[in-house]
């Protein structure tokens, strides 16, 4: 999830991990002109790790946004040399594209950060990008820490709640994890996490390699990179069980099917690290730098997602700039079978078919979306969508025309892009277009159940804020849109992100309170499933985005 | 093969690739002391890559020799951190130990480099190591030539030879390869190919997919990156029939089972590429950059060598770094599989059993032989072995008491260890030392041949011209040394490496002329397998070393 343009100006107190992880390095040379008092120059790096590096890369070299690079020749067919960069843009240019944005679709930080970090960020990016350290397996170890040994785990729920209709909900911004009973509605505890927790993974039901107790822990994994782990049978005050910090800057985090081992991947260093895990203690570390589909090495080739593949014994790693899935098998750590499969740039976001076999995943720079078949361990297809596709948790269901279906919503426009996913028994419709629905406005998220007869979008992406505080519901069996939901009118406020509960007759969608997100002023909104009708508020959040329904997620609910 | 003590001074006409390689990149930011004018630097980085990187590393990090960093900063347990580096050592020692080595195992260079060489050179490693630049599949498309069109291949062998006991001789120093026809004992030819060719590769019986000729197309890969492709049914002025360079600095090359592909693995940039076997187009390349057995990312994760497995549709390419024997799949190159098999370090060279589903390689640095079942893709075992061994060819063999054993010289130590490798049919005896052998002197060196009773072995590491000289062989019978030969007493000239004839009843001993390797005055001495008496002298030969056997090599004849 990246909302540039919503976020609040940033906090001095989650100035943490960057600047520090740099300070063993030497200062870098710089070019002749741009200079920065040290002091400005390590707050313009930590603003420009949670800002600007999850488009432009901690060295630079640009991914979903431009390279930021001081210097960058380019070399015409006729061999002519080209100079552009930071340095030739110079400091005037650079500070109106931070402030205002651009058409090519960068965001606007003038309502994010003040007009000094503006003009040194203009300085900062016209220096040479200091190149943050590796780390190694030996220093991930140290990090380890462990609230609840496993011999004190508890043998059966200890709070006598229906904690498989839990709902575990980020806070993004705060650094913590909310966990609240869907029964009762109650927000049972805050969990300290890593910061900004991009996505949360539990331990799930696998056809091979059953865990013991599916949907009982849950890992997250914050930008920060820290990995923690949640045992949701233990008294709400105890749940954080331990934790581990695998990368510098990190983005998922996933189980393997039989519960024995965690993976964390890590946007830098590029790697993904494999954990124990029961004791989260790191076991093995690959590096994930490679050659992307265009034959050009990558440095910075980032784990964009990991997911767990349910029929088989292996995770599916999102090489972003590679634009390669990476299926990696777990049977054996010592002789780690990896198929890197080629698919298209840049992967981000992406869910399982109905059978757990296929896996659709958005290659957002190339407008596609990619199908891999898991059981083959190979590229299945490529389908053409609107611009930037971002399905998030994803939505399948029946059309009465073209048949199995999924969708996906798109960063770059209000699009919804329905295409066919059943090769055994309609190989005809198999990913291939079946429809598209116009939304009012781009957006993160689309989900809907087995049970229910609509499919939920949001709109978060549009820049107004009626927009973005609306959601769309889609009819599946005539592909309209039945309804336009305000959650809330507050200034500040936008809609994002929805999940089922167990049953499948209520839909939670969160009431983000990104302006002032570090107070408990977020609510989840649900509604009822059938009559779209709102049903109740889950108050006293901080920054509520994404949530994930223990069983719907531990049984491949989507 | 490395011989640094004993090769001669370097020329300057050689001094290609590396300099200009490095010519789009800024030069370093020197520490503040050591400084050297342009041209010296230029001379010192040629001369370092040529006679160090293979040791030391490019970067400098250290693999078999030590890590020459300007600044290197070691943390004790107690949290003391010490720092050393070659900036600490000084000019003045630095200098001493290029010309006189040390105990450590570092040879001396005072008659391979001039004083001022040595004096600049000291200075050069004092500053910081310029990292070379990376290179791209477009890139190396770039630099293919065509000699002959596929089109205008001979259906039949054009020269009515017995082709199939041909020899492939590398000539190192002088950038060729010699084709040697073994009915007539006649050098046919000198191919020109990349710098100090390495080893040379032909297309090989398989089990699974086998190629049109075996043994018809040899590919050769040269220290500088160059694959050079030759057609042994041609006339032999005709015989180099296409080329590309697929890195700046590399090792070693193989061929795909089906004779379809041709994979090529560099030192720098650290990763391999694979071809086209026929038009030598690259297709696909792959970083070897990773995380090494010990959980450390090494940048400077080399291809040491890559084989063809006989039974499987794969590929043994082993990461020298890492630790690593990775087994790369070739039967789908867009979903291209790799499982990458923990070892130990440093991995080098090796050779199949007899079956052609273990491979035995040394792990020099950890003075172990490790054994890979290309099989089941794992680890079969590791074995404590002498001081690094370095079997080049191999020997497997019956032995009396052990069963079928397999032997290793060790660059280290005179010793001949043999162990069993039978696992099928004497577990008890597989992977355990049979017995030692020891001989005059560490060597280079193994081979035998299933006709004869003998087993022989090179002493080219020893420093005494005599022993050098010398080759020893060994009763399969006894495991005794039963004769001993000096080839030569030429002032310059080694005794190195073996092969067979096609029927077994010769051997081919390189009388190497390192002294003046760049003069036709090198000889391959040939022996009666059975009596052991000379029988013939090939001369006219520049820098003789490896030596391949047609029909041996593509019926892998061990």
């Amino acid at each position: 999830m990246s909302l540039g343009t919503t976020q609040k100006k940033i906090r001095s107190s989650l100035g943490i991990g960057f600047a520090m992880m740099l300070s063993s390095v030497a200062m870098p040379a710089f070019a002749q002109e741009p200079t920065l008092s040290e002091e400005a120059f390590e707050a313009s790096k930590q603003l420009y790790f949670e800002q600007c590096a999850g488009c432009h890369g901690v060295l630079r070299k640009g991914a979903t946004g431009k390279s930021l690079e001081p210097v960058v020749k380019t070399t015409a067919e006729d061999g002519t040399v080209t100079e552009s960069g930071t340095l030739k843009l110079g400091q005037e240019r650079l500070e109106k594209i931070i402030m205002w944005g651009t058409e090519g679709g960068m965001n606007n930080f003038s309502d994010i950060m003040t007009e000094e970090q503006i003009k040194d960020m203009a300085t900062y990016i016209m220096m040479d990008p200091p190149k943050p350290p590796e780390m190694s397996l030996a220093q991930m170890k140290e990090t380890r820490k462990v609230y609840v040994e496993e011999a004190d785990y508890p043998t059966e729920p200890l709070h006598g709640r229906n904690w498989e209709n839990f709902f575990v909900v980020i806070e993004r911004d705060a650094g913590k994890v909310a966990i609240v009973d869907g029964d009762t509605k109650e927000v049972l505890t805050h969990i300290p996490t890593g910061y900004a927790v991009h996505v949360i993974k539990a331990s799930e039901h696998h056809k091979v390699t059953e865990p013991e107790q599916p949907g009982r822990f849950w890992y997250t994994m914050g930008r920060d990179g820290k990995m923690t782990k949640i045992d949701l049978w233990q008294t709400p005050d105890k749940m954080l069980v331990s934790e581990v910090k695998i990368a510098y800057d990190a983005r998922d985090v996933a189980v393997s099917g039989d519960g024995k081992y965690v993976i964390g991947g890590g946007y830098w260093p590029p790697h993904f690290v494999i954990a124990d895990a029961v004791t989260m203690e790191p076991l093995k570390v690959v590096s994930t730098r490679g050659v992307n589909t265009d034959g050009d090495y990558v440095e910075e080739a980032r784990v964009a997602a990991i997911y767990t593949t349910p029929n088989e014994t292996s995770w599916l790693v999102a090489v972003k700039e590679l634009g390669q899935m990476w299926q990696v098998d777990y049977s054996d750590l010592d002789n780690l079978r990896i198929d890197k499969i080629d698919s298209a740039k840049f992967l981000h976001d992406g869910f399982f078919d109905p059978t757990g076999r296929y896996f659709q995943i958005a290659a957002n720079a190339s407008n596609k979306m990619v199908v891999v078949d898991t059981k083959e361990r190979k590229l299945e297809a490529m389908i053409d969508v609107a611009a930037l596709p971002h399905p998030g948790p994803g939505a399948n269901w029946d059309d009465p025309n073209c048949g199995p279906v999924a969708g996906t919503t798109h960063l770059g426009v209000g699009t919804v892009t329905v295409w066919g996913n059943d090769p055994e028994n309609r190989p005809d419709d198999a990913w291939k277009v079946c429809y598209e629905v116009e939304t009012d406005g781009a957006g993160l998220f689309v989900r809907t159940h087995p049970n229910s007869k609509y499919v939920w979008a949001d709109q978060t992406k549009h820049p107004e804020p009626e927009i973005q505080q609306s959601v769309q519901v889609i009819s599946k069996e005539t592909g309209e849109i039945v309804k336009t939901i305000q959650l809330t009118e507050q200034e500040g406020h936008a809609a994002v992100h929805f999940e089922f509960n167990a049953d499948g007759t209520e839909v939670w969608v969160s009431n983000w309170n990104l302006a002032d997100s570090l107070e408990p002023n977020g609510e989840i909104v649900i509604y009822d499933a059938e009559t779209l009708e709102e049903k109740a508020r889950v108050k006293g959040l901080f920054a509520p985005t994404g949530k994930f329904n223990v069983y719907n997620r531990s049984n491949h609910v989507t």
